[in-house]
């Protein structure tokens, strides 16, 4: 059920709203002015402001504040100008709370012992590709542990890219978008092994890291070349629980990555922390690359504590209680939150085909924020 | 000239190098065997780390301190490994100074006054599409303030797409990636005004606001129209200097910005204060779009203030004393920084083409760094 207005009362520039639970918020009323509703303030599709913020007269004075639909909505008219507002109270308590239009999904942490309790969750590909409910169950799930498998595609690079743009569109980037890229290690030695590549992120050189990943698996013949996965956010709380001080130098201490290949002219650097953090202090963001970590100096006070955390957290991703490890057959694919999952893959012989593209963050965030409004979830 | 190092002695398990200008910097060591900068530790073409920061030896020492190449490098040997690391001095010394690859181009504030003096400094299009030194300075200008004029192009969308690739990729957004957009009037009332646009940023709703936009004239026939620019680091600096406190607000506010489009399932949402500054207090963008702030309640201590510099910021940024104002004529090309520079059009009558694509923040600085390392600046 919803939230529920018991009362409004006017007190010099503030409306004062007590809540059926009892709580009380004071909305300013320049504030309320700015936030009108109605299609001349706020666009009806867009929910553009229209209101002219900066226009609005000086001695604005909300006048006659009313309860209205039973609790429902909140009603005010305006001196001097002739206006009136209607606010709806879920979205009042909402904005007094400081959440979002939609809750964000509750993450469950994992490691090896957990996942094997609770298994991968795969889903059909035929329901993720056409019905908007299961898209949102399949997103959810994505949210909610950081890595989906879709089983059942066709092994074709356009059964990837119709995945890609069921989502939203695919992210372009030095490298360009969709990637569709064959090992065939056929006709050399056959004795050759494709290397294993340890847990790591991509793009730490990025500003807005890529936020999705996608493995389609069109082909293997071979052995080897499982795939890796380790919940960054599980690794970071147990970083957390047996060191908070080294916890704490990983979310402070920027950490510049980089990609460099002058002879195509690219030179690209971002920095952020191993662990970053929102302005609530939540962890949003893990970005591991020890590879393509660009020189820096820490300061010298917390160096020492930097370098051991950083060994924590390579040392626990390595760990096999951390990971999770499967194989992708031809038609299966994997999909991860590359703000949070770590990948890496086992060595192989044999001959490999992966078709895959980056989604941005904000666009699967977006794309599962209209299917929860739409009720879908 | 570049660093020079004086002398370098051990203690314990610190390096001191004592530059020739008396500074000393200690490094410790086992910061000094991860930079190790030999082809074994470092792959000299991608600078990817190839040592394993988490192998080396518990009881790495560093010895014999060498200063070589008359101050040039120095050179440790390690133990137990059978390993010698060299060091350019320079680099050393900007890593000790917290310095990136290139030393970032110092911004030239502008505001009506400064540019009627100092001129557009527009560039001509053939040296931009064709030397690499003339991009590289072109690049320069438009970092230095923010918007650069490029003149002489054919008046098509090869051109722009010329340009953009010359600088990098275009980006890739919900909107798709290049624009050619006409906007015909003929048929209309004539009296009917194409609307005048304030000045803004775009892409407040995006985690990582577009870097650079470029508006290229395609054809233009009528009346108005102008672009406008304003210095969104100029009013910052105005607004530090009349009114700290609402500086500081607006720099520690995030503000969300929304696009919303259900139809086409699109729901975006970001958040950064308006004025963001980097981790060591620099400003580096400047986001504002009023009509895309979408709702929010500031914490009430600060709520006041929040508006009262809203409003501060936008009179100066509506203020022709802050503004460029100038005709976009077929076969000229306007790119700015959408990390500082505002954006804005006069009304207008009658038919007018543009074309034109985002180009990331990220891309236009790895060019300018790749051209700055060649020497090409």
């Amino acid at each position: 059920m919803g939230s529920l207005i018991r009362s409004a009362a006017l007190d010099a520039s503030l409306c004062n709203v007590t809540w059926s639970d009892g709580h009380t918020t004071a909305f300013p009323a320049l504030w309320l002015r700015d936030h009108c509703g109605c299609p001349d303030c706020l666009h009806p599709e867009t929910h553009q402001r229209l209101v002219d913020t900066f226009s609005l007269p000086d001695d604005l004075t909300p006048q006659d504040p009313q309860v209205a639909d039973n609790g429902r909505a909140l009603i005010l008219t305006w001196s001097p100008e002739r206006h009136s507002s209607r606010y709806d109270a879920d979205l009042l308590r909402r904005l007094a709370d400081g959440k979002e239009p939609t809750d964000p999904v509750a993450k469950t942490l994992w490691d090896a012992a957990t996942l094997a309790e609770e298994g991968l969750g795969e889903v059909p590909a035929e329901g993720f590709l056409s019905d908007d409910d299961l898209l949102a169950e399949a997103l959810t799930k994505l949210d909610r542990r950081g890595f989906l498998f879709v089983e059942g595609l066709d092994p074709t690079p356009e059964a990837t890219q119709a995945v890609a743009r069921r989502i939203s569109y695919i992210r372009e980037t030095i490298f360009g978008g969709f990637w569709d890229f064959t090992a065939n290690m056929e006709h050399k030695d056959t004795a050759y092994t494709t290397l294993e590549i340890g847990p790591h992120t991509d793009g730490t050189y990025s500003f807005d890291g890529p936020g999705y990943q996608m493995f389609h698996c069109l082909a293997f013949e071979g052995t080897g070349g499982e795939s890796l996965l380790v919940d960054g956010f599980r690794v970071a709380r147990e970083i957390q629980e047996r060191a908070p001080d080294l916890y704490r130098v990983l979310g402070e201490i920027a950490v510049p990555g980089q990609y460099l290949d002058h002879e195509r002219g690219v030179h690209l650097l971002a920095k952020r922390p191993v662990l970053r953090h929102d302005s609530d202090g939540a962890l949003i963001q893990v970005s591991y690359n020890n590879h393509d970590r660009a020189a820096f100096l820490p300061d010298r006070e917390r160096l020492e504590a930097f370098y051991e955390g950083l060994r924590l957290f390579h040392r626990l991703a390595n760990d096999p209680a951390f990971q999770m490890i499967e194989r992708l057959a031809p038609g299966r694919m994997l999909i991860f939150d590359n703000w949070r999952t770590l990948h890496g893959r086992k060595a192989y012989q044999g001959k490999r085909r992966l078709a895959g593209a980056y989604i941005n963050k904000e666009d699967v965030e977006s794309r599962l924020r209209v299917l929860q409004l739409k009720g879908a979830v």
